[in-house]
């Protein structure tokens, strides 16, 4: 570099472009695009323009980053003889059969959630036994309340005592969110990045927190106010989990579910609604007197459909750089309500008392018609979700649509249901129609009749 | 996605591939390669290959993200007419005209390190008054032995406190290598992700740590066993800084840069050889009474040369994927050597000792002659910083090269110079051969003569 060009980009400066090669282990700029690639050894994706200004040289350095994770279902991942806890993280087959024929034992750390460890723990002990695998196992105490930068430490501590390989030594996390959270976040910190292995073992987690790259600690009493954008190496999603499930907490992720099914696919919804009570009572399982196999065919599909919606949503989107986002259906209002009645409230109740809200606003906007706004809150309330709570006021719902206007670039986008699995992003919605579906909201669905609504 | 495709994937497994496009407000996975721009408002970087095994669906997601950052050259960085420490970091010129067009005052959190606001935080006050920036400083004391996630967490109680805007507030880091990388931490930790921007005051930081991505706080003893790869929106470089640091630091600075000197820039490793001195003494200043302008062009020619060859390393491998890295280069050995005897050798003259072991190991190998050896370690002299070190043993030697077996896939990816301003990697060296250049290395360079060589 050091010869000025004139280039051909649109900013006011006059740029030169640099591309990058590798010629045995030193990498070179070279001047413009064209490069003849026999006389290197590889191109970068990176560039580099450099440019000159009366101050001095000023360098943009544009440096794309690729992320490669899986999400796998599978049955049985305690089963011993199921080697996808330990290698179904693995992408390339020749990396993958060289571990197969190596002998040397294969490390672990696990972080799981204590309540978790008491009903998996025996059998997660006898896996890592069966299959010779160095371990150390972290049960911990994890609530929304101790989801801390203080607990990723405690866990990192004991991640440098096991003297973890970073580069092929994933940590691996069983448990609902907050742990996948947590523990996602400790493994991005260590040595500028650990991979780590997500194990969901509550519905909401299963759909929601183990398909995407968020992790996070609360901070300051806000919610996941630290964190970072690292996905898994993997997540390895097990059905047979949620049998131990308590029943409010699979509403509470069917709430997630049903997100998905209002903002992209009908036919998630009509599930939804026609096969929502035998979701709860079969909690996803297999065998079931009651239905028969019916069951797991309904439940396959309708995890199915909401993994691949998230996922076509998060994929483009991994870093949320794009503001407008129909994942966050749901979520506009409820953070405060949730961090406000805490805990009170599950995450997928306070997100289906925001999406109840919503539907009513649509339907006052003339987007969603009468019929389809009654299909959905029965629907809801057939899933056994909350659809109306006391402190969800309009100076809660005022409040949180100026917060957001303040970290969304000035635009509330809000994303809106026009019609049964299709949605649309909103920005000028009146203060008059907030609270004309408000009131008819309160009217028609707060639960004790002589409550009156707070405007 | 469903459908079940044969895809042309390598691996084992039958894949399907998905492309993914926007239209209006959604997200939709379509089948294959082929895509109907006109049909849709955009299509993705991202995929999503599918497939079935016996135990249920797997998917790989795809997803590039691209980093863009500035490393810019300026001077009088605090002359209040001079808008770079506000706006520098803006890559798009619409953004740009629109901030300069708009009335709302500017706000920055800043934090510096308390010695280097005693220096120029009246001239920083003066400059934020100046420009109408409602601001918070904070000013810290900011040392190897502080810098802990504990003063990540102090830093980010302030920046909650300020209730900083993530999109639009860059945080501001003015000092060594040390602050900006905490800073650089607990930036990229708020909301998952909060710009931030470097002012490097040292001669290190100005050619080191300002140029990369890498942020980091130290942990059970290991230094920057913490971080992420996180660039600033930002470098903004002034070497009017260089003025206030002592001459011993100028000399650690010079260190890395005479690093990529010998890895990579004859011309540069040249330069040093020839006016180090002058460097030392106009600490890259202009005016001079001693060299007159002469020192300007060539302090100018020293800092383009290093930060030009830096990004050429850095940008094809911002996350360090690739292990095999010539900037590792005097990074072997030292980091043992530098928590060993810390606080009493800087960084830069720990980097340099072991170059200088490095450099007879090269002449040891026949990849170095005699003459080109010698002039190395005079050139080192020259700039004042240390060659030798009791405390730089055969056994520190061999216990940190495999320590970097574990950690870099099993080779020991040694860079090692092969001629002035060129240079390989190499993973065969004996003890044999390590051996006989330490003894070498002892002969000639152990300070007093009647030290005995530990081997």
């Amino acid at each position: 570099m050091g010869k000025v060009h004139e280039g051909n980009s649109n900013t006011e400066d006059k740029k030169t472009e640099f591309s990058l090669v590798r010629v045995k282990s030193t990498w070179k700029s070279k001047l413009g695009k064209k490069i003849n690639k026999d006389a290197v050894d590889s191109v970068s994706a990176a560039k580099i323009y450099e440019s000159i200004t009366d101050r001095g040289t000023s360098w943009t350095v544009v440096s794309p980053i690729t992320f490669t994770y899986k999400v796998t279902e599978t049955h049985d991942l305690l089963d011993p003889t199921n080697d996808t806890l330990l290698l179904g993280h693995i992408t390339d087959p020749q990396h993958l059969e060289d571990i197969k024929k190596s002998n040397k034992p294969i490390r672990r750390f696990v972080v799981i959630d204590q309540e978790v460890f008491k009903i998996y723990g025996p059998k997660l002990t006898e896996y890592l036994e069966a299959n010779n695998v160095v371990y150390k196992i972290l049960a911990l105490p994890i609530t929304e309340g101790n989801k801390s930068m203080e607990t990723a430490l405690k866990i990192l501590d004991d991640v440098n005592n096991f003297a973890l390989d970073r580069r092929t030594e994933p940590i691996i996390a069983i448990g609902g969110g907050v742990c996948l959270d947590i523990v996602g976040l400790a493994a991005s910190l260590y040595r500028r990045r650990t991979p780590y292995i997500r194990v969901p073992t509550t519905l909401l987690s299963y759909i929601d927190a183990s398909v995407g790259a968020k992790t996070g600690v609360n901070f300051a009493n806000c919610k996941n106010k630290l964190g970072a954008y690292i996905p898994p190496a993997a997540a390895l999603l097990d059905l047979s989990f949620m049998q131990t499930v308590p029943r409010r907490h699979i509403s509470n992720g069917l709430a997630e579910m049903l997100k998905m099914a209002l903002m992209k696919h009908q036919g998630l919804f009509e599930l939804l609604e026609e096969h929502g009570c035998m979701l709860l009572d079969t909690k996803f399982q297999a065998d079931n007197t009651l239905y028969g196999h019916s069951s797991v065919k309904v439940a396959s599909q309708a995890t199915h459909i909401a993994i691949t919606t998230m996922l076509e949503e998060l994929a483009p989107n991994l870093w949320e750089d794009d503001l407008n986002r129909l994942v966050d259906f749901g979520h506009l209002i409820s953070p405060a309500l949730e961090m406000k009645v805490l805990p009170s409230l599950l995450h997928g109740e306070a997100v289906n008392i925001d999406m109840s809200y919503m539907v009513y606003l649509s339907h006052e906007c003339g987007l969603l018609m009468e019929e389809e706004k009654q299909r959905i809150i029965s629907c809801m309330v057939g899933l056994e979700l909350p659809v109306w709570h006391e402190e969800f006021t309009m100076e809660l719902i005022q409040k949180s649509l100026q917060d957001r206007l303040k970290h969304s670039g000035g635009l509330v986008r809000m994303p809106l249901p026009v019609g049964l699995g299709q949605a649309e992003i909103f920005n000028n919605t009146s203060f008059d129609i907030l609270q004309r579906a408000y009131i008819k909201w309160c009217e028609e669905l707060s639960v004790s009749s002589d409550s009156t609504c707070d405007v």
